[in-house]
């Protein structure tokens, strides 16, 4: 299993424990003439739901070594997501996955405090070593 | 000279034919902890002037075989110049250079100008042929 993947399972498994129940693994969003290859590089978008919330989750390992290459394209990623989400199925709510380390680190610039904030990014930070999720930041 | 830097070097042509001057290439943003090495992947942001105008410009080739997985990355760092480029010049417009062979094609789709016009992303559309200016779409 490749690095990418086992963050990507953490996140299934840090959902599960939280007592969602993955829907979609990976999610295809269409819209006329383009689809998106969401497995694309091995980060996939998924679904969730418990009871009667229902979310979508780019799950991302910021494994690289540059922490704002990873950042650039996670934001562009997440801000085209969800307009395919808003037409497709407007009720879902999109997070981005982070883990922790990445959290306690890039995400506390200032730079992307500003892009969080600015673009509404809502944030899961998740502990992929004990697959639990430590936060969601809305 | 790698494909990209061929386009590079279209670009600045272009500018220079319609009477811009370039003054940085490329330019290096700073914002406190993050330092953005802005010629990764030598995809390099440069800046120009001509009279009082500034602008800054993100030059993209879009020649890789996924245009929505280039349109990601180019998204979130034209957000993410924007942010550092507000603290550090205000008054520099930014701009993301096209081909016109991608603006004729992605760029017509849906998600493409959603995408766009949500995030008011200003283009410069260029013919990286005839290294000439086709367009300024504010």
């Amino acid at each position: 299993m490749s690095a990418r993947d086992i963050f990507h399972e953490s996140v299934k498994q840090a959902l599960i424990k939280d007592q969602w129940q993955v829907t979609d693994d990976p999610l295809e969003l269409e819209w006329e003439e383009v689809k998106v290859k969401i497995d694309l590089g091995a980060e996939r978008l998924i679904t969730a739901e418990r009871g009667n919330e229902r979310i979508a989750v780019e799950i991302k390992s910021f494994i690289s070594p540059s922490a704002i290459s990873d950042f650039h394209t996670a934001l562009g990623q997440f801000l085209n997501y969800k307009i395919m989400l808003d037409v497709n199925e407007p009720e879902r709510e999109l997070y981005l996955a982070i883990p922790i380390e990445a959290y306690e680190n890039f995400f506390q610039s200032r730079l992307a405090q500003a892009a969080v904030n600015q673009n509404q990014v809502k944030l899961l930070v998740y502990d992929p070593i004990a697959e639990e999720v430590v936060r969601w930041i809305n």
